[in-house]
């Protein structure tokens, strides 16, 4: 039917309004309402259906792609906002425009193929979209999948940006030595919990922050972090991170920023090193800033590197490699949290900044 | 008669009281009274007599020396106070006993030798005293000083610690590309100075900031600054910094911390590089915290690194051979605010954090 409707728009026949109906699909996607501040809310996103034709311009090198599963990601907040320095610093955070659909990593399935390198049926990985369908425009930033035999999830999640930010992160903006002491904070996170693994794979004492006692045990149990503790109960950070790095910290991933950047910039050794990843704790409060001490950061030489994924992405191939043996032998292990239909998007998302979410939080929209 | 000491102290003679006065010379010193927090002020220091004998220990190594030119520097407060982080960092913060003689870097000639490397009266330079004598205990931290030509002045500056705090910032922590847009806060100060100077003869673009209009106009007439303000007639720093950078700045070499770093921050490209020098504007205040928008850290993957000079001793001869051909051709303008006696110490010391010194502040000690 698809060829049929190439055909068609290609020749510029007339198509009958009975033909019309089952060469469209019923895409059912998520917007925001208007610009948002502070922390998201369900108010803030609308399910939409809108008919999309399933058919192509002629040599466009477009296809149009069925979302499987896509990745829920904090930084998407800073795209929401009607203004953010993000917005002139990357293509990956450029604004998302309200009423428009939402683009995100996943995987997905390619239905309508007028690209040469693609073929109905098969899976790409790459920005698709909050919504079940996606035209995509010249195929842009999608490539083929080859699962390896891996659940797909795990291709949205472990393989995908999650997964290289943070091996790209503690190995090149840390490069940690065997035996020095990590502390990660968001350890449950997509990212937290990978630097966790990674550092203790690589020889590190490693201690994790997050923002319940559920997830305490998880680290502590389930991926080997020598120690974790719940923020929430902490009413002294500094005193805190005194209290489980008596010797210091020599390697701080921060993923939250705020008042855990002051307090593990105050409880640093020299030549500290700081991977500034994210700050979740300022995304949705742009009051709530770090202020770390900077004669801390002067005597003590503390490098505070800010970093982003797509500048590593030389190191996809190392990564993909690596990850799939470690993940075959058992020594990393995945924490995905999976929702199901495009319609648990919103909550998904806003379950980020209430910290609901154990790891990677992925929402499947269609198994197949 | 220093010998005719060592003979007698050696053989345990009985000094005759007659003979003694003409072996102690009356030192004059300066002490803090008690631990300094805040802004310091003359009531905080002593100018202590005492009189030193000029004999010194067989076999010990030690030296007598008497101060010439000795080096003003901010970093001295961090070492006044009761306590702070720089204590546990670095021997050259260790603390200051409030009643204890001060040292610090300067030019001084020996008077007593018991050390086979150095003779009486030859100039050495390195860690003296706020004070007109000093007994340097196996003469530690001293070397012989060749002054070059130049006045013993540029030894306790520009060919100082303050030169070599610049040059190494500057060069192995910003690591400047040509062409590049150079900000410098503290811009007249002893390192500041230095700081743009380098920029400009490197090929940069530089605009320092100041205290003041006089200043200002010493960066742009004398020392080539392309542009410099005056940051106590700039109510909003971030909208100053955007004028006089309207295509950003690429590397920041910060001497003051607090606001000034913020504005920097939000004004910085990507890949943006921070020289965390120091902070004196926090120096004295510690709740004036700078809180850098971390979201810009992040997305522009902004470095912040602290550094002290001490980690760069190995830059030194070629940093000498360097300003010394700069020196001689005219190429770098010593920057040099010189007082006189051991009594202006405290006064000097107190300028610097209200602004008031143009330049490396020096005090003569004594003339020879």
């Amino acid at each position: 039917m698809y060829q049929l409707t190439y055909l068609l728009y290609k020749h510029q026949w007339h198509i009958p309004p009975s033909m019309k109906v089952t060469m469209e699909v019923n895409n059912r996607y998520i917007t925001i309402k208007t610009h948002i501040e502070g922390a998201p809310k369900e108010s803030d996103f609308e399910l939409k259906n809108a008919a999309l034709a399933l058919s192509i311009e002629a040599g466009s090198n477009d296809l149009i792609v069925k979302t499987l599963y896509v990745s829920i990601d904090p930084y998407q907040i800073n795209r929401m906002k009607s203004y953010s320095s993000s917005r002139k610093a990357t293509v990956a955070a450029a604004p998302i425009t309200p009423g428009e659909a939402i683009d995100g990593y996943g995987v997905a399935k390619i239905v309508v193929s007028g690209n040469p390198e693609f073929q109905k049926d098969e899976l790409v990985v790459g920005f698709v979209g909050w919504g079940e369908y996606k035209l995509v425009k010249g195929g842009d930033r999608l490539r083929k999948l080859d699962p390896m035999g891996f659940p797909l999830s795990h291709h949205t999640g472990i393989f995908g940006y999650g997964g290289l930010t943070a091996y790209s992160g503690f190995f090149e903006i840390c490069k940690p030595r065997k035996g020095e002491k990590v502390f990660v904070s968001g350890a449950s996170g997509s990212v937290g919990n990978l630097v966790g693994q990674f550092a203790k794979l690589f020889g590190c004492y490693v201690v994790g922050s997050v923002g319940n006692n559920k997830k305490v045990a998880v680290l502590k149990e389930k991926l080997g972090f020598d120690d974790a503790f719940n923020y929430k109960e902490e009413p002294d950070l500094k005193a805190t991170l005194r209290r489980y790095f008596p010797d210091g910290i020599d390697v701080y991933f921060d993923n939250v920023g705020g008042d855990m950047l002051e307090a593990a910039v105050a409880n640093m050794n020299l030549f500290g090193r700081v991977a500034a990843c994210g700050a979740i704790s300022e995304y949705t409060n742009a009051s709530k800033r770090a202020s770390p001490n900077m004669l801390d950061v002067v005597y003590k030489r503390i490098k505070i590197q800010g970093f982003l994924v797509s500048d590593h992405i030389n190191l996809y191939a190392d990564f993909v490699s690596t990850i799939g043996d470690h993940l075959r032998n058992g020594k990393i292990q995945p924490l995905e949290d999976i929702s199901n239909g495009v319609e648990s998007i919103p909550s998904a998302f806003i379950g980020l900044f209430q910290g609901d979410n154990i790891g990677k939080k992925i929402v499947c929209v269609a198994e197949d």
